[in-house]
């Protein structure tokens, strides 16, 4: 594999850092190459703004402000991000990560979850450069738009390290903080999914707050396991866009799980049976997790 | 109403800013009082770091270091952020947005939804600002933490206003993306309803680049009756931690909607059987939603 590990805690002495750390050993131990993207230790910008687009770096003077439209001022940062991609405008920063998960056959996202959500300093990373043009709007020969399954960053895994302070039991389905994989459900379906990545079941370090030597050593081998066996892994099973399941209007066919609602309608069942009942529903929702 | 209105978007002269400024003349029209947060112009920093909380302003030179027991001089972020908020020493610009909150009964948060979640600015503004100590981790009389219903901003309204490019079908119970409750949880449950805020049904503006003038004016239109009906508006009904329906390891008790999962579940429900038959439970979500 080719790993690019994108790293964002702000201690390099954390727990964190040292399974990082371990991760890496064992990546370049079994054979396969890895680059850090350390977000804090690069000071990577976090919010994206019209520093990004509005560079003449790789562009002849005033060929930012000629893109755009006279009649419209306004900054449209989409639309922006994805002229300045196509015209080598971005920022270096945001091209330099651009380069790196081009080359990257496996994108490993390691942060502690703060607010059931990435740091700002790596969501800014998904804001700043997955662009349009880039990871996403693109379209298919036949012109429809590749998505959900498709996309720019199509084929290249996405693996999910990350700790919470809770205990596993808030986690699991019916646990009050949500399932783990609803919570997370923005970056494995709305951005991995989304831009053609292939997610994979994330590995989470529960307790990480009181975890004790023998946890940590517990847990540093679990994802050793992990990276070890991720080329062969089965990943998550979302359904895609163009698949045959979803209606024009990108709702569920009526047909597939009838009257269902909720995140776990969008993975793709292991049996075939549409008429299984509530209980059998809900059973097998279980074990898919 | 006293209004803290939390926007964060890059363009003064955009959609949502032309929305934020009807709302704020809706508001002040009614009687209410309003303050803003523009985090864009108000360069808001958005990565929480160790100067956040090493800082020595309000307090003797060296007492941020001195905190720290010597043997471990790790920055454990969480930890140091109630520390120096319980001393006065969180950087000034936290103690400004936590001083605006304390004024504040109802804060509304304003952002074009960016890979199914806020910009990075305002990640952050939930990173830095909501520290231990001030918006959860406190305990009530009996020693019970005070979480998911009850903490440090128990009370408080909270409202989403947001933009997305997509149509409202894909945001839908069966939509691709996900319900729009469901993307916005970490949000909504995990940190306004974690905080002890209460939810509402988040303002969401469907096809935001492609709005013409006049559906432009429906949505503010529409934003001004939100806006007035929200002192006496049904805010999502989730369930508290402490109101019977958890066991002790935080899961669902068994006897709720018995082997249901998915993020609904810890929706209160408006009618009592829990012998509902699966496809009126579908119907009764959809109802809820």
């Amino acid at each position: 594999m080719k790993v690019l590990w994108i790293f964002a805690h702000p201690e390099q002495r954390s727990l964190n850092a040292s399974l990082m750390r371990e991760g890496l050993r064992e990546l370049t131990g079994e054979g396969h190459a890895a680059v850090v993207s350390d977000l804090y230790a690069m000071g990577w910008k976090a919010a994206l703004d019209a520093d990004d687009v509005r560079t003449d770096s790789g562009a002849a003077p005033g060929a930012a402000h000629a893109a755009r439209p006279a009649r419209d001022p306004r900054l449209r940062i989409g639309a922006e991000q994805e002229l300045a991609y196509a015209e080598g405008r971005l920022s270096d920063d945001v091209r330099e990560e651009q380069r790196k998960i081009e080359w990257a056959d496996t994108l490993v996202f390691h942060f502690p979850m703060w607010w059931f959500g990435p740091p700002a300093i790596l969501k800014g990373w998904f804001d700043r450069v997955l662009t349009q043009g880039f990871a996403f709007g693109l379209h298919g020969a036949d012109g429809r738009v590749l998505r959900y399954g498709e996309g720019g960053l199509a084929g290249k895994r996405a693996l999910v390290v990350t700790s919470v302070g809770a205990r596993e039991s808030g986690f699991g389905p019916r646990g009050i903080h949500g399932h783990v994989d609803d919570v997370l459900w923005p970056m494995l379906h709305g951005t991995f999914w989304y831009t053609g990545m292939t997610p994979y079941e994330p590995f989470v370090v529960y307790g990480a707050d009181r975890l004790t030597g023998p946890s940590g050593d517990r847990y540093a081998q679990a994802l050793r396991e992990r990276l070890r066996t991720l080329p062969d892994a089965e990943p998550l099973t979302y359904r895609s866009e163009h698949g045959g399941d979803y209606e024009g209007d990108l709702t569920l066919r009526a047909g597939i799980e009838p009257s269902a609602t909720g995140l776990a309608v969008h993975r793709v069942r292991r049996r075939g049976a549409s008429s299984e009942t509530c209980a059998e529903g809900a059973a097998r929702t279980a074990r898919m997790r």
